[in-house]
């Protein structure tokens, strides 16, 4: 295992020191329990947007913590869930009076322990409201979920509901939001290699040198089935079958198509899948009106892409239009 | 070899029609010959700013095109300079009448060929001036190069440089700002992994699986040295001793630092090596006023990362913070 890293057991905390190095002016870190928090918090009479989840997926949830979307984010150890009391604290330091919303990804350990905080908030007169992700087609039940795994979609419900939460909205407003954002998205991911926690040092999982694992989960969770490597069209179609067929997405409609990188795939890659995603949705009758294309969900250095399908509707797409200031997603502001 | 890709002598043209069908709204693709235009080019009485190179590298140029920063990117086949040609056509598209700057990185087809481009434009009566970067300490002379090549400091140059043009500055004021922060720039990189190009199918280079290659160049060409995989304090050390040695950078200095990731390192393992470099910088007595973290300048999938760091000056962080509204780099806008 040939890592950037200091040591196995010091990487979450080496890396939360580069984010208060890096981006101290805009957002606060702490170290006990890990939070990344906007500098501002709280914002009087804002809603407060939080997330979290294991490390390993950056930039997600850290790299979305400023005005226009999250918050603050709870990192947990690499693919391990953050704890209770990290979600609790993240949520008093943002409530600013008009409640929080916790964006859980739907993985067995997150939804425990943010259920746990959203109780523990709430004994602490704090309202709050839960959007859960679970966005994945690629399978029912996986290694740490139940039902559908929450995936790329966050990504897009963090932005969105991000947005109407600074636009002032009410905290069910914002929480309906997030839950139909997510309602109407779908995603399945791939890869060609997988990664290695630094705690294990061993590869997640084993794929020959000519073979590719279709509907991969975003912790090298088993997907669907293995194959040949195929060409580029090929991966695409693979994916957006099932994600069309699923919602389903018709002839006419608008959608954001977000093409996201697993952390080893160079950006010309992407690129090319996407041209292949712009191909079939054509071919479909889709009209993309919105779109993203790089690494924002990640698994560790893992090899490989993910397709999100959201069908917009106007207040999507004005809320997706709406500037943000976070680390890794940055406009108008 | 494992990639998304349709076939490696496609790998250009598809990534370009990706380019066209996400980003369509801001820039022009042409094929005949591959050019990425800023959409509303020719701005009249603006300096225009085109830079090109190689592909395999991005986002680097292509990704750079937009209001504030570059007019146009040429890019060639991977890892292959691009034609006079192309550049000559870059120039005239981006022509306001106010003269065009080439930022070229220092490697011999890139400068012979932007050198012929030069010629060729003011043939048809287009000043133009040129920015040479030659920022890596790692070696004198190189596989592709005589003298340093350039890197990561092509980044921030046509940054800088691009927000002078944008502010309306004459052309040797756009063309001295570019080489001020080139001569007052330095950079390094590293390799934990190679690449693979797609037409060659080989790694580019072998590397022992304990083993890292310090002041690697972005084509995988040799570095100053091999060595046991060390703790990324240990990396950072390494990068950054002759960067400030050589400048030098002195007690005092104001600097912008960019950690940038080769293609294929996740964001966490950058993060933790800016941990490592805002520490050393302020060991030096450096106060780092500006940062950039992220994939910028790469080498397909390596794994690895490379350091720059740039003497600032008013006028440099004011065109830095100036706004930018491209697809990999955008603020303000």
């Amino acid at each position: 295992m040939k890592k950037l890293i200091n040591a196995p057991d010091a990487v979450v905390a080496d890396a939360l020191r580069g984010v208060q190095a890096a981006h101290g002016d805009r957002v606060r870190v702490t170290f006990d329990p890990y939070c990344v928090v906007r500098a501002d918090a709280p914002v009087q009479g804002k809603v407060g947007l939080i997330s979290g989840g294991g490390s390993g997926h950056e930039p997600m949830h850290g790299g979305f913590v400023g005005p226009g979307m999250l918050d603050a984010a709870c990192p947990g150890e690499v693919f391990t869930s953050p704890t209770p009391d990290q979600m609790l604290e993240a949520t008093k330091a943002v409530n600013g009076g008009a409640g929080v919303v916790h964006v859980v990804k739907n993985y067995t350990g997150d939804v425990m322990n943010f259920d746990m905080a959203a109780e523990m908030g709430r004994g602490e007169e704090i309202e709050v409201e839960t959007i859960l992700t679970n966005d994945d087609v690629a399978v029912e039940d996986s290694l740490y979920t139940a039902g559908r795994r929450g995936v790329g979609v966050t990504v897009l419900v963090e932005k969105i509901a991000g947005a109407a939460a600074e636009a002032g909205r009410a905290l069910s407003e914002v929480a309906e939001i997030g839950r139909r954002v997510n309602a109407q998205g779908r995603s399945m991911g791939m890869a060609l290699t997988p990664c290695i926690t630094p705690a294990s040092g061993q590869p997640s999982f084993e794929l020959a040198e000519d073979e590719v694992e279709i509907g991969i989960g975003i912790h090298g969770e088993p997907g669907r089935f293995r194959e040949k490597a195929g060409p580029a069209s090929q991966v695409a179609e693979r994916l957006l079958t099932p994600i069309v067929e699923d919602l389903p997405f018709g002839s006419g409609d608008r959608v954001l198509a977000f093409v996201n990188g697993m952390g080893g795939t160079p950006l010309l890659e992407l690129y090319i899948v996407y041209a292949e995603v712009a191909k079939i949705a054509s071919d479909h009758g889709l009209t993309i009106e919105r779109n993203l294309i790089g690494n924002y969900i990640t698994s560790l250095e893992m090899q490989g892409c993910s397709i999100t399908l959201v069908k917009l509707d106007d207040e999507m797409v004005r809320y997706w239009d709406a500037p943000v200031n976070t680390p890794a997603l940055r406009w108008g502001a």
